[in-house]
Formats: structure tokens, sequence, C-alpha cells
């Protein structure tokens, strides 16, 4: 097992000459800022990281604005990071080599809705939120929900999948194609509008989870559904995290196309119940969302209820309207804060590992054994449909005896998904952190190719450098 | 729009050295052959092309064998071919430089099922058929059926796809991990069986679609669905190929979870009752699966049958059992030889688009216009759910006339197609024949970016050159 990558890479900042600094206020005027709250905050996302800041933060409008910068950026050799609203996990926007974070924030328009081919085209600094609430009116939605407000292009940036993924896939599955800024600073499309296609390589899923290395997305073609005729969400606990797990299991292997299938672990719901309130029995829960017609709903409903009972799951409460449901994801979607207000002045150190559903159970079990020994606390929810569970540390930053406790079982936690044939990352990305475990994961010989890859479409190494694997 | 590539690429036939002849003799003996009919029979696939025999054929039996004959064709810079089962449509397989084709169809071995985590693992020559016939007593089924009993190392590196693909995915979708021989003889594994992942670069679907330029598939792995509970199919006539492809569109849009929705128009059942004495009228018709339980399919049918009605679809026969089933599927199956037997003596020019959804009625019929006002006999299937088509024309192989109509034809319809923001191939790549297609649709940044992967990953290019691109 490769240590996680030293969060200080040994590839020296780089610096932006003046000669690149000048032409950078000429073009953006206002929108180029070198303050230091600006800097500070584009060099830092939800991870445990330090800030480590940008030399220079530019706000782009428009293709042309991202175009324009990456040329500069790439005539003088100087880092370019794409930035959306900050929400990533693994430090994949930090400055680690300086240069330029480019804002892309105000791209935030939704281009084109096509509603009878069910695609539509966003700028990439359109959130998940708003794209929904944009196609509100049409009947259709876009189910990726990664929890956080995320931006459609950190989204495709980091393969991005989360609650909705069980059903609906995860990015890979949902963008048909993009536009691209390359290294050079030249404009590119991949993919079409159509649903599939044979045409030469698959350039989309190359760029999709690239974290920034390859190129800055300025168009996001994605796929939309129609919204289900009804929509049934039930929360129902469980005796163990293990119970939960299993019923899980056997959701997923009698092929029930349940829409959402998460776990919270009673830590997890005794921060939701402090922060929200919300009255949750404090005990490992599963927390569903059906589908369909409202005949199909009541079917997958019931198959799922006699799988949960077979497992001791008890306590079944559904929520049919919109009202009620928002109520219950609010404990989902809520159990990050209110986790890291149960600890006061402390930070949360996630890992996401993701494994063949068969061994998600081994899988949970021996990871809570050796929180539960460490004496860290900790959280857990999982995406268990897809056999994908984050494990949450609750530690105090300037304690270097749990920072090491908290590295080493992240360590064995990875090495167990990777034993196991699964991967060290489900959705969460590389970033900084996990390079290490990519090579573990990988091998030498495909890390090489991805190497490969970014030194053939970004041979100044300006992209999102240091992030994904080192280059030397 | 760029001419079709010219058949006779410029690029010189790359003799095999005698050394290596003989090197490849010492290593597999009797498995090595010179012999021209065994070469005949591996220059030419399913397309129009006259065969373009290889200089050697190598049958490789393990990864270990395809390791060895691509490391000496690396050594004498020979090209290397892939070859499954000769089922492709666009010239994939022909050795237009020279070279050793390596017949993998003897790797053939399901070399691990994972009913619980619904994942299996193949070697590249194992057939679709065969894998199905290999886990029927699992209850799981491997859904992609691009007709052709294909191997499944030549259905992913085409990205195929199919009649199932309108409810599960492509190759695309279905692949999750893949052992390569890389063009220096490497052996590396993309993927884990976990569902998804985010660690880096998506090689796997780099790979996938590759149509063998980047290195040979050694070991697949696949995603499984559990068999559905219940499944029926039914046949629809309509008065017009126009009436069919409105019911499907609004099939699509109301997103019915239909399993399969294929459209033969009056040529294709003509083919097909000459041939199979089916007795099918012979006027526009849908052929549907549907897949769920049983009153899930029962609501698909009826939801879909009034959809059918309000465009004049009428007729509805019903298939519930595996034998009525396999009579209607013998049908689409059985077009494309049924339809070669109705003109003696001709050859069959196939093209396929696929265009976002709305605008399939609009794409299908001007092609039908077109080929009707040319007066070269045609028949159409589409699996119209993904807005994919094939029109297929019979012509005269000895005919300059009808050799040119039909490429006339075939730009026309693909100019279309990009015209509607589709793609040239909806699944059957690009091979020789839409090389310049490739181009008009992905423009000339993007396959660039294609081409140095291509030196990056094969700098010799040895890994079937010649295809996809020209490279310079």
């Amino acid at each position: 097992m490769n240590a996680p990558h030293d969060l200080h890479p040994h590839a020296a900042v780089r610096p932006v000459p003046t000669a690149m600094l000048a032409a950078l206020r000429e073009r953006f005027g206002e929108r180029c800022s070198t303050a230091a709250a600006v800097r500070e905050q584009h060099g830092r996302d939800e991870s445990v990281y330090a800030a480590t800041p940008p030399e220079v933060v530019v706000y782009c409008e428009s293709t042309a604005d991202v175009a324009a910068a990456v040329k500069l950026a790439h005539e003088h050799s100087v880092p370019v990071i794409p930035f959306g609203i900050g929400s990533s996990l693994e430090g994949h926007v930090l400055a680690v080599q300086g240069g330029v974070t480019l804002d892309l924030s105000r791209m935030d328009k939704v281009l084109r809705i096509d509603t009878a081919d069910l695609t539509v085209t966003v700028q990439p600094g359109v959130t998940r939120e708003q794209l929904n609430r944009e196609i509100k009116d049409t009947g259709l939605f876009f189910p990726i929900d990664p929890g956080a407000n995320a931006t459609l292009g950190g989204m495709s940036a980091t393969r991005a999948s989360g609650t909705n993924a069980v059903r609906y896939g995860t990015m890979r599955e949902n963008v048909l194609g993009l536009e691209v800024v390359t290294a050079a600073g030249e404009v590119m499309r991949t993919g079409t509008r159509a649903k599939k296609s044979s045409a030469g390589y698959d350039l989309t899923r190359l760029f999709v989870g690239s974290e920034g290395t390859l190129g800055v997305f300025t168009e996001i073609t994605l796929k939309l559904y129609p919204l289900p005729e009804a929509v049934s969400a039930a929360i129902c606990h469980f005796p163990s995290v293990d119970a939960a797990v299993r019923t899980t299991i056997q959701i997923i292997q009698m092929g029930v196309p349940i829409a959402r299938c998460e776990l919270l672990d009673a830590n997890a719901i005794r921060g939701v119940n402090a922060y929200a309130k919300l009255g949750l029995r404090e005990q490992p829960m599963l927390l569903m969302e059906f589908h369909g017609s409202e005949a199909g709903v009541a079917e997958q409903a019931a198959t799922v209820q006699e799988i949960a009972r077979e497992h001791g799951g008890a306590d079944f409460q559904w929520a049919t309207t919109p009202e009620e449901r928002s109520r219950l994801w609010a404990a989902r979607h809520k159990s990050y804060f209110a986790a890291l207000q149960t600890r006061p002045g402390c930070r949360c150190q996630s890992t996401d590992t993701c494994v063949p559903i068969s061994r998600l159970a081994e899988s949970i079990n021996e990871s809570i054994a050796e929180s539960d020994a460490a004496g860290i606390p900790y959280w857990i929810v999982g995406h268990v449909g897809d056999g994908n569970f984050h494990l949450s540390w609750l530690l105090d930053p300037n304690d270097p005896r749990e920072l090491a406790e908290v590295e080493r079982l992240g360590v064995q936690m990875v090495q167990r998904a990777l034993r196991l044939d699964g991967t060290c990352t489900g959705e969460h990305g590389i970033g900084l952190h996990k390079m290490g475990y990519l090579l573990d994961e990988a091998g030498p010989v495909a890390v090489e190719m991805m190497r490969n890859i970014k030194r053939t479409l970004d041979p100044r190494n300006i992209m999102n450098p240091g992030k994904v694997f080192a280059l030397t």
C-alpha cells in the first residue's frame, strides 16, 4: 500500500509572471482579483486541508473568457484551477503549485432545454438544485444528487453520483457531451445529443472524472428524466448496521428498481436529531425512495418491507407528500453539518469506498470495529444500494495523534475495499489525498498510461497540476 | 462533409519479417497459420469490402499468448489485428496494412460468475449467446444484443448496443473493467467489480469503443441483470413508418421503461416472410418487449397500446411464452440474412445513425424518400427507442453506378444525422468507412486529440492501424 500523498507536493509553486498578470487585468478588469480574502476563499474546499490559495482569481463569464485565460496560462506555463462552489472533499481546488483559479460560478446559465429529447445543456456553474428549479415546469428532472448543492461542472469533473445513482447512474452515465477548453486554450466539443454513439474514442468519458487535469468544461449536455408519476419515501430502523446492509444487498440482488437506498448509522442520526430536531430513533436506519407508477411504487415498497422485516427492520414510516419527503431527506443532507456540530472545533475527514454489493457488509462492519477501537468519533452514511459508503471521522485538526490515527483508519478502509474487489473512491475522487491509493488500485502500468495521456493533452502541465497523480 | 475514407489507405503494407514469423511459429506451432484460406477468412467481415487478408493468423488461447504475440509485433513494428467472429460491419478486421491477426475465438471461457454481485468475467472470445447459455441457471442474464452472435471482445471494442439498449444501456454502461494487453505487450487492468468509481481517468471507457486501436482485451468484466419476473413481447403494425416512429417517440418521452422497441419496415418484413415463412403483415411494425413484475409489464403494455392506437397502430399480437417470443425475435434477427436473399448475388451496405429522439421521424422519413428516389432496394430496421436506425441497401457489388449511388445516399443520411445533433454511428463503429464522417462529427481538434492519445498509447502504430482515423 502506498502512503497517501504528501499534502505539500514537491513541485514548487509556479509564479504568475508580471506580464501575464497585466494581461489578465487588461482582459478581465475587476473580474481579476489578487485580494487575500478572495484568494483564500478559492484555496480551500470542504476537506480538512489548510487553505492553499492561488496567486490570482479570475471570474469567467463565458467560454471566450475561459479560453483567453487558459491561453495566457499556457503561454506562461502557469497552473489553471477550475473552481465551481468549493464543495469537493479531496483537496481538488487547492492551488498546490500556485497559479490562477478560474471561478466559473458566474457561468450559471441553463442554455438549452430539449424536453422532447430529455436533454439539457448548461454552463458549468449551474448547481444541481438550480437546474432542477429551472426545469421544474417541464415535467423532467435531473436526478444526480451528491448531497452538496455542487455545480454541474464540479460534479462532471469528479464523476459524482450520490443518492439517486442506484437507479439513474452517475455523472459517467448522464453526461452526453461537453464543450471543453483544452490546455492550449482551444475550444472543442465531445459527444452529441444522441443517446448513444460508437464514433471514435469516448473523449466525454475521458474528461468526466478527470478532476480539472485535462481541460476546463464550459458547457455540459446532460440527460434528464421524466418526473415519476409516483414517488414514495420511507425510513426503516434496524437492530444493527449489518441488518440494514443485508437488507440492501437483498433488495439489489432481487432487482428492485429502488431509486434511493441510503444508510445512516446511529451516530449520524444523533447528529441530525440534535441539529434539526428530527426526533428520529437513534438506531441504524435505511432511508429509501421509490419512483414509478402508483402501482409500481406500491409493489416495490411491499417487496422491500418484506425483505426488511426478515432482517429485523421495524417502524416503517412513509412519506408521500413532497413536504414529508423533504423532511426525511433533510436528515440525510444535513448529516455532514450536523455531525460537525457534535464536536466543536473539529474538522471532518471523510473517506468513501465502494465495493461489490456482496462484500458491503464485511466492508462496513470491519471499518466500524476499527473506528470503535480507535476511539475517534465517527459517523456513517452510505449510498449502500451501490455498495458505496462514507466513514467520516470528527477530529481535532491540531492533534497530531488524532490526525495520524484517522490516517491509519483510512488506509485500512481503502486496503479492505481493494481486497474486496472495490475502489478507493466511489464518488469523491482522488484529488490530493488519494494519489497513493490510485496507484494501489489501478497499478503502475495503468497510472503511467493516465500520466501519458495527461502529458499528451497538457504538455506544460498547467491544468490543475499536482492532482490525481504526481507527474515527474 | 469529408469524403468517406478511401478503402485502400495510402499507408503501405508492413511485411512480417522472417525472424518474427519464425518466432511466432516457435511460440505457437500449428496455432500460427499462413494458409491462404485461413488468412482470407480473417481478412473480411460482414461489410461489402473485399477481403484484405493479414500475412499471418495466430490463434491465441491465453493472455500470455496475446502478450507474447503483441510483444513480437511491437519489437518488429508489425500491425496486430484482434479478431473475434468477424461480424463487424465497417471493415474493422481488414488487414489494410498487413500484419498479424490474433484470432481470439478460442479464448472462450466464462472465468468467474458472481451471482450475488451481478457481475461476470469472461474471455474476449465468449459470444453473447454462449454467455447467456452458461449463466442460464443463475437467474441472471446479459442483455446487450446487437443481433449478430458477436463476441464480447468485439462488442466491447465497437461499443455495441442493439435491441435491449433502450433499457439496459450499451457496452459503455455495461463493461465494469478490462484486462488489456497494451501495444508494448504489457498486461494491465482497468476498473474493478465495484459498480461505480471516481478513481482516476476512466480508462475502461477509453478502451471500450477503441476498435482494437489501443490494445487487445483479454478479460472483460460485465454487469448482469436479474431475469425479469415477467417478460412480454408484442408486435403492432402501423399505417406508415412515420406512425411507428411517432409512437416510439411518445413511449420514450413518457418514460415507459420499455426493454426493446424495434422498427421493421415493410421491406424488412417481406424479406423475413420469404426467408422464414413468418406470415407477418407486410406493413411497418414495432416489435416491443416489456420486462418487470407481472403487474408492471401489464401496466407498460397498456400504456403502449394506448399510445400506439392514437397513431393508428393495430393488430397487436402478444407473446408471453419463450417459444412465442423467440418466433417474433427471429423476424428481427434474421432480417439481415433474409434481406440478402431477396436479391441474389447482392451485398449489403448498411449504415447506422443515431439522433435525439425528437428528430428520429425526420431522420428516417427523409432517408426513405431519398432511397426510394434512387431506386436501390433497401430495408430498414432500427433500435428506434434509442433514436438509432439502420438503412441497408442491397447492391450489386460489381455495378459502379450502384456503389456510387449507395455511397451518396449514405453521405446524405450521415449529413442529416449530424445536422440533427446526432452521430454518424450509433453502434457499428467507425472502422474504415466512416473515418471522414468522424472528422465531420467530432471536429479536427477532437480527432487530433484522439490521434495524440493513439500515438501515446501505441507509438509504433501497430494496434489495428488504419482504422478510426488516418495517422500521418
